[in-house]
């Protein structure tokens, strides 16, 4: 069977074609039935959800070793795509010419049957051909496409900020260091490691957001984005924390909180909106399979009105529950995953801003309100999640900057030119981060984010 | 002028609009000039290229204050777009309000005049508000657009692969160390760096390429790509090399050598016309000023047929073409910038892809072609660059594999998942890596890659 690859036809567009056709497809094998003088073999090759049904008949080319072959074998099959006598699906493939090209033993670890996630994680190179998996990856590719749609067609510039970073004052947690230096005996100046000789003349680590550099492409093209892997050191072995993941941090200039609150609202829905329209086959195995409900729980997001409500009001909303929560609520606490959820699911039935944190427990860079007390911050909640997106406006008076930054203990001549942006044509801006495997655990029900992303990098794991 | 920020219209849409409006801008001064009784401004807001002309004229709310404010500084704007009598612009704006919303005195360091790129480099955070590098980031954004929609046009699934990988065999160039170990006296066992004790419980790097990874997603998806930051600790001071860097790595199963050069020529032309229709001003603005004659080029390479020739035939053409190269040519070494210059430029006179290289040169997943000497690579040669994409098909069976790695000195423990892939349902597959900032070179026709990157990481320097 030479030329096979003449012209393959993905099987989502077999799926989807309106008439029969004569085609060449490829993909692996899921399942292999065989009967008297027939077999079937259920094809899939990663562009949907189904299989491709396909019959081949004894006598025909390459029978026999092709009904022979196990799961996850792979086979490209020639033939004719006509209507299916079988329940659920529409075309199958009567074959004409079938080739092994790669075949399967039963040491196979995917073998069809049920597997755990733990069990799956383990073979993060072959679970991308499970069903699940299968969903969870088509679906990040849809979304991230889509990211970029909504801030193409709204005209934002997208950046690439740099991923190696000198600046480790944004203290959002434990940075990796990056370096080269020889790592056993490294060169000391003082009895302290001398960072001069480091591959960049200083010490290095990897970034954990690209805002600060956001800000500055924010204040030369007004509307910017960003897109790109950051980085958490912290050795935390929970479910919703991974060291290596993805954000999406769009920064508006001449903007202010509420301007950030409507794009964020716009982005989700959109996001929403588009898993609905493109991705509705592996949403409708999700809502079957891994979390009841939850293409109505997306529907519902898509149509609701995103509230608004201060961090002040939240408190004493939360006073007022009578809810006996695990911890504390007071002014100037911060708000945990309990108070979030009970907000957002109890108190408004959907998504809800809430504004104005205390000053003291937020990022330096955020806008001091004119109360002195809070800053223009906000957190989007939604429910069975809680906080989803985190924004602010930013600080954009230089000498309200120099105060804040000392009162946080960050040395300005380390950000000096994160002053100058305030120093020579300063305006108002504001954007907010959404990380983007929350995102995706939210939208397809997947509750560990080692799940939603391709090869996680977690405590003692790097593997692949 | 209290809400000013009621709904800002982008430059880029008043400069393209049909008729006259009412609206309100806001951007940075490039230039002021004062005449009697009004003052002109040229506001740029980084959404095009040009700038809006404002007027303003002696009476008007705020304009003693604008019409004394420095280049750099930030205003917003509201009034009535008109025809424009001016030379060169359709539209100007006649200012009804005007309020500065930053100035900025004479020691804002992008005065109005020419600067070295080398100096603007040591501004990095404000260089994006220079004409050349609002262009610059302007294209950047637009063609990273392009690449995704390139790709999901034709089906192909989107990957993140690792940053951070516990791989070390690809031996593409010496890798950044990523580690939380103590900096000064790591703890050892027997007398070496105890690994155990990072991180992830091993040692990792950054990666220097998606591309094994990318192929476990394309023995699922069948067509993949990645599109995402890669990483060189080599010591080089160059204007091509920088230590972190954009790469995007398609990769389809069921795919040959000559497939992957057809989606690269496909690709490579759609990135081409791409820019040529949506980023045409700033394309003006690089072929007057930076590379004269650029636009031809694009549009040459857009209508080129792209030849083939082999390696073999390359050495021939080039050890007969009489002319006396720096480097000697003979079959087995390596082609020199020189060498793929003379044939995609004088030979070709167009874009060629070299094939077929000696096995001992090329990597070890590429496939071995039947004569045992050569392997099925690729680069495609365009002129004035040279190498701006190589690419292979990869060795697909198991037992050539692994002699492949052992002749390379590459451990298959390491690499078992690797393996895996070809002990079951193995298939051809092919694809190719494109440099992006080697491509924003070519297409803007900037020298030095440093000035393609927001951030650019070189040895010495990490800052912003």
């Amino acid at each position: 069977m030479k030329n096979w690859n003449e012209k393959r036809v993905a099987i989502r567009e077999i799926l989807a074609a309106e008439a029969p056709q004569e085609a060449l497809v490829a993909g692996w094998v899921r399942t292999v039935r065989r009967g008297k003088g027939v077999a079937f073999i259920a094809l899939n090759d990663g562009s949907c959800f189904a299989s491709l049904q396909i019959v081949l008949d004894e006598g025909m080319e390459g029978f026999d070793a092709a009904s022979q072959v196990g799961t996850g074998a792979c086979l490209a099959v020639r033939g004719q795509v006509v209507e299916s006598p079988a329940k659920g699906q529409r075309w199958e493939m009567q074959a004409r010419q079938v080739e092994v090209l790669g075949d399967a033993d039963s040491d196979y670890p995917l073998q069809k049957k049920r597997h755990s996630f733990e069990y799956l994680r383990t073979i993060a190179h072959l679970r991308p051909r499970s069903n699940t998996f299968g969903a969870v990856f088509r679906m990040r590719s849809a979304l991230s496409f889509a990211v970029h749609r909504f801030f193409n067609e709204r005209g934002f510039l997208y950046v690439h900020t740099p991923i190696i970073t000198a600046n480790d004052c944004e203290g959002a947690g434990e940075m990796f260091r990056v370096t080269t230096l020889p790592e056993q005996q490294p060169p000391t100046e003082n009895g302290q490691v001398d960072w001069d000789k480091d591959f960049f003349a200083e010490k290095t680590g990897l970034t954990v957001s690209g805002q600060l550099q956001g800000e500055l492409f924010a204040t030369a093209f007004s509307d910017i984005y960003t897109f790109g892997p950051t980085f958490r050191a912290e050795n935390s072995n929970t479910s919703r924390h991974a060291a290596e993941f993805w954000m999406i941090e769009p920064e508006m200039a001449f903007a202010d909180l509420a301007d950030t609150c409507d794009l964020a609202e716009q982005f989700l829905r959109y996001l929403v909106v588009y898993a609905l329209e493109n991705c509705r086959e592996d949403l409708e195995f999700f809502d079957q399979r891994i979390e009841k409900g939850l293409i109505a729980k997306l529907e519902a997001l898509a149509a609701a009105t995103f509230e608004t409500m201060t961090y002040t009001e939240a408190i004493e909303r939360l006073q007022k529950s009578g809810r006996a929560f695990e911890y504390p609520v007071e002014w100037g606490c911060d708000l945990q995953s309990e108070h979030e959820r009970y907000l957002t699911e109890e108190v408004v039935g959907g998504p809800v801003f809430v504004t104005d944190y205390p000053a003291g427990i937020k990022a330096f860079y955020m806008r001091l309100n004119d109360d002195e007390k809070t800053v223009a911050a906000m957190d989007l909640l939604v429910p069975r999640v809680g906080e989803i997106i985190g924004g602010s406006q930013r600080e954009e008076r230089l000498d309200v900057l120099e105060r804040r930054m000392h009162a946080f203990g960050v040395a300005p001549q380390s950000l000096d030119w994160y002053l100058d942006i305030r120093r020579w044509g300063t305006c108002p801006h504001s954007g907010f981060g959404l990380g983007f495997e929350r995102f995706l655990m939210y939208v397809t029900g997947m509750e560990n984010i080692r799940d939603v992303i391709p090869f996680p990098r977690t405590p003692g794991n790097a593997r692949f």
